[in-house]
């Protein structure tokens, strides 16, 4: 696995492709700073859908990754793929049954230096993963730090994903997982509403997600991204 | 994590801390060339039990392993602890759940460097640990390729631990699996009553597990053992 792709992402943008999205905004985003686009959503993800957004992405030479979630929509052509990992889901079929399926069918043909298997923590019980997945979401920080250590010392997966998908998180708590966190490529996910917010979360996490926002507040989803050569931390200062 | 430690491993043998065995019969096993003892079990498994195994093969200056089922059982002080994940499991306890519990309470002492993760395939339906964890048993070789993916390929776990307990399994897909597998060590355990079973399946996997003949059949169990400076390969031949 390329880990030093993955420590080059400070920021992503995350489309899905169950949403809306003009071929304008698209090449705007792409024209940012930002690491990468990330292609997945939770429901109603379609191979044509997601195969589209691919061709747009390609169209202006960003890497391009796809989030698998479901069987059906994985597009050959992305640049690597996503295998979420949801370690607090309480239905067998989200935590690894989905997984086993995927390995039945395509298992002799997955190039492993593309993959980068993410364990997320889901903390946002209101959301549409959180529902799926049946996730317990924790409400005392002990449980979630419990959660990270499987993620980082037991299971040593490349990335760490902490996804409060649609609502802002507690910055305390991605200080904490930070200090505790020694292997894992931390992302962070839900809220980033603003330029500021961007800013906070990126003190605790490597990666900064950006989903929603560019379907609720495009120009500011834009301003989410760090300037080149400027990092968000020197920024800050 | 130790690799070397893993791949000097052609044989262990596996003492339950809920049976019987005579102080005289630990000692024998611990002359024997066996790489490793570990103590570990389904049910019924306690502390006093497993420290009480613990302090006898130390004595002998045996490599001591804790195979850990349970938290309330967990002794310090053996050389290293070996992790199941059982990625057949269908009851999310025993999925991760337990293994959330577990660094929730102990997470902030672990040495690392002492544990390693078994990525387990229960392949015995009739097997206490197959209905403990409401494992879904493969029946076609495509699935059992497809979990050893997960664990292989997908979680990249140091050790990929093919279980049919108490009952011998086939050395086919034994072989398949071996000729799939690149990462993980292979373990297998279930049915070795002769060393010619312990020869057949040590041709796929690198490390045999005795535990029910030593209950069942001490003197033949002894035998399962290759002897010093001859692999089973070689005695093979």
């Amino acid at each position: 696995m390329n880990h030093s792709f993955l420590s080059s992402l400070k920021h992503m943008f995350k489309l899905d492709p169950n949403r809306p999205i003009t071929e304008n905004q698209i090449e705007q985003l792409c024209h940012t700073e930002t690491g990468a686009i990330i292609v997945g959503g939770t429901l109603g993800v379609t191979y044509e859908d997601s195969q589209a957004l691919l061709k747009q992405i390609r169209m202006h030479g960003k890497i391009a990754i796809q989030e698998i979630s479901n069987l059906q929509a994985i597009v050959p052509g992305f640049d690597y793929y996503f295998i979420p990992l949801v370690v607090n889901a309480q239905d067998p079929k989200w935590i690894l049954n989905v997984h086993h399926e995927a390995l039945k069918r395509y298992g002799e043909w997955v190039n492993w230096n593309q993959v980068f298997v993410e364990g997320y923590i889901i903390l946002n019980e209101d959301s549409s993963v959180a529902k799926l997945t049946k996730s317990k979401v924790p409400t005392e920080l002990e449980d979630v730090l419990a959660y990270a250590r499987i993620v980082d010392q037991m299971l040593r997966l490349p990335i760490l994903y902490v996804e409060y998908s649609g609502k802002y998180g507690n910055p305390d708590w991605l200080k904490a997982i930070q200090q505790i966190v020694e292997y894992s490529q931390i992302f962070y996910g839900g809220g980033i509403h603003s330029y500021e917010k961007a800013v906070e979360m990126s003190q605790y996490a490597h990666t900064i997600i950006v989903g929603n926002l560019i379907y609720e507040d495009f120009p500011t989803a834009l301003k989410t991204v760090p300037v080149k050569g400027v990092s968000y931390t020197q920024i800050e200062e």
